[in-house]
């Protein structure tokens, strides 16, 4: 296929037309995503988690700079509704980051936390997929770190940077209660504001805390600084997560297998119930009886969980049986 | 069943246990879910949701307080993970939550939002079916307004509190990207922090201007200003949270009724596509290719989207064919 071709080599009007089609649910556009699937693998996926307001999106736009000035080509996924990448902030914001839209060499794409209902993640490793395929050296995956989703597609990068500011402390709170296990690398940007040396000691306790139930040649998370518009700790930044690329790919890859295998499953297994909700939600919704089954539930004459198991038993007898 | 009148009769014991079992998917716990539906309906559902650290639990509490003040019993469902409620937080904090512990006229639950995956708006759901059906007046769902499924279920509430804080610029991008169509009530807490008056501006700037759309009858969303650890505001919130309710029961709950109609609607297909899921995922894990099509697709021989249709068309042979 010509479009195959167009994207291997880079083309980006290929690429963007083949996101869209894939946004609009295409048949075409998921042929080509199974064609593309053959060259992906290489880049190396970076995840930016944390809450609105800590500057995930100007760290992320000071790595795309460190990362070009190091002749490394950079995809970026933004799945954050505040981020200006996603076009959710102010104006200026989103004047600043055009500037990598005139460089070949990056190629951004928003995907918006409404209205993809049940694919978010998927539509996000799609992107991946491609942007991988495309030959980018790096994707960078920028998401809100509260919701599932959000957690769940941060979980999908190679290495998942939580990023925080100092005294936040309702933010460790909400670290400690999930995203400490996803974390990589914690930095705590902003960090000319007063609190950071408490804030960083804080999450040293913490990850050494659970350290003791970590593999001796595992991976140690590490807790950096960072004050992103002035650039402060990124060059720093940027050598971990090539530190924690190495980790990953040594003795032939074996950490990155360790860390991929269940992954493959999990995206495997959504993809399966995924295909599966498309092929029965136009059936849900066709049921002749569903208006009066909704006036009896309304009228607390049947309920919701007899509604749906009767359904379900009735679609699968011919399955069960068979 | 004896457990059916215990829960009617608002024993907090057999609430307790039942809401245990249904997160364990007690498949008898889901028979007594079906038994109580008839008696849901009468509770007022009150949604609270925001970012990190506006201070929607202290709100929370002093809602409880000033429900209770007027002979109001209450039910709280807390789907965030920073809330003291869902037991995020720090010592101090649950400690200020346990006064109501002993007071029998309010029932806490806590959901996680991590280990429920795919069925946390199920389960918040049923919650809330739980503790209307228990009697309880007053139902209020904290979630962090960010995620999907946070603000799916801040959804299911018939007033949607949208909660903010005063100049935090990134979190009214938030509200723009998605939470404005949801908000029936927008407070701004920690009202004497600088900046209160010019969000108070923006949002009924923001609201105006999507004024045209509505209907001439339909409901204004209303501003407010409150300080929750001095309670100022919060008489002034639940005179508005009433004005809310009896705008949605003017007419014989017309209005309600037309808020709830698509919702119903809805949570019968997330029912049906989550029983699907429970029938349908041992039969993939069980696959005896599994390993071996995992493998494939890390070799990249093949690719986990054509894997999972063949999956799919292969399930469904019998059913479309029959």
């Amino acid at each position: 296929m010509d479009i195959i071709n167009q994207i291997l080599q880079g083309d980006i009007r290929a690429t963007a037309r083949l996101m869209r089609d894939l946004d609009e649910g295409e048949p075409r556009a998921r042929e080509v995503l199974k064609e593309l699937y053959q060259y992906t693998g290489r880049a190396h996926i970076v995840g930016l988690t944390g809450s609105p307001g800590v500057g995930k999106s100007t760290l992320t736009d000071r790595l795309i700079q460190q990362l070009r000035q190091q002749g490394q080509t950079v995809g970026v996924v933004a799945v954050d509704p505040t981020s200006p990448f996603s076009g959710g902030a102010i104006l200026g914001d989103r004047i600043r980051m055009q500037r990598h839209a005139t460089d070949e060499g990056v190629f951004i794409r928003s995907l918006a936390t409404r209205g993809h209902f049940g694919g978010l993640t998927a539509s996000a490793r799609a992107v991946i997929n491609v942007l991988d395929a495309m030959g980018k050296d790096f994707v960078l995956v920028e998401t809100v770190g509260v919701g599932q989703d959000e957690v769940e597609i941060a979980g999908a990068a190679h290495t998942t940077i939580v990023v925080t500011v100092p005294g936040m402390g309702d933010d460790i709170q909400a670290i400690k209660a999930g995203i400490l296990e996803i974390g990589d690398i914690f930095v705590i940007n902003k960090a000319d504001r007063e609190g950071a040396d408490r804030t960083f000691q804080d999450l040293v306790t913490m990850i050494e805390m659970r350290q003791p139930h970590q593999a001796e040649d595992g991976w140690r998370p590490r807790v950096l600084k960072t004050e992103a518009p002035k650039s402060l700790g990124v060059p720093e930044l940027l050598a971990v997560i090539l530190d924690h690329r190495d980790y990953l790919r040594r003795e032939g890859g074996r950490n990155l297998a360790r860390l991929m295998a269940p992954r493959l499953r999990g995206e495997l297994v959504d993809l399966i119930l995924q295909s599966l909700r498309e092929k029965i939600l136009p059936r849900i919704l066709a049921e002749a009886s569903l208006e009066q089954t909704l006036a009896d539930i309304s009228a607390r004459k049947t309920d919701p969980y007899t509604v749906s198991e009767a359904f379900v038993a009735r679609l699968f007898n011919t399955v069960v049986s068979g």
